[in-house]
């Protein structure tokens, strides 16, 4: 576990605790890594509600509500499945906010217009949907952690935008 | 992530593919740390179709299907609330297998009862559940840690208890 990511949960969970808000995860490359970190931190129980690891296309779409049409449309790896995994656990799991993650974390599955390291972070709240697009150089283990701290900047940024 | 878990992962990977078994995960103390060690394979994809971090006892209930009586006369600590989370998130996501951890990572939230510490790991397939007690010296990382190893061992022993 990285010392910026236990930090990143450290300071989301004041910002959300602060705001009265909760929160729900939706993994896809990162296997759990985000929601493991944010739980590091005693007293994670009070603002996260849970999460889905949605690493199969069958989860994304049975659990999670995303269309068949739009993993046909955009691929799992996209801006719009990844906004939609972040809307879908967030009305799932009725919280305040759902943040998502979808990428190649490789050594495998990577192409030319979707290469390995390539993936989409997004938060989903009252307002507008965010997401963000990376390509990152590591290896899997290092494009994990590396997408991990990039969906909780994407939080914590989008929480300490909300009024305290 | 300890290379201890990455071991586990890899001999479990191994032994899921050999006989064409599917896993999914249910976790409360873990947060997404069995799920996060799996993914760290590359291939894994072949059989983690994916996984729950029930934190609250409403993931537990409206998603893997725990019952409210079941909470209520057990507790979210112990093992017929493991063997269900285990069975759920297996019916829930149509694998041959679940794996399901519940428990007290600590600092806070231990009784006498149900210590910091305790954790029931469960496994779910076509036979009867298998299910362990433990309880962990350790502070709330090292729980995590210890709880996820036990997880995966106890998967491991299941699997390759199975016929190749």
């Amino acid at each position: 576990m990285s010392d910026r990511l236990v930090e990143l949960a450290r300071r989301l969970q004041a910002a959300c605790l602060a705001r009265g808000l909760t929160l729900a995860t939706a993994e896809s490359c990162t296997g759990g890594l985000v929601s493991h970190a944010i739980t590091e931190v005693p007293g994670s129980s009070g603002y996260l509600v849970g999460g889905v690891v949605a690493y199969s296309d069958a989860v994304k779409r049975d659990v999670l509500g995303v269309t068949a049409t739009m993993l046909q449309a955009h691929g799992a790896v996209s801006a719009q499945v990844a906004v939609a995994m972040a809307e879908g656990v967030r009305a799932r799991l009725q919280t305040s906010l759902g943040a998502a993650v979808t990428g190649v974390a490789g050594p495998d599955g990577g192409t030319t217009a979707k290469p390995v390291g390539l993936v989409y972070v997004a938060v989903a709240g009252a307002g507008a949907p965010e997401v963000r697009r990376h390509v990152w150089p590591g290896d899997r283990a290092a494009n994990k952690t590396a997408s991990a701290e990039a969906a909780l900047e994407l939080l914590l940024a989008h929480v300490e935008g909300l009024p305290a």
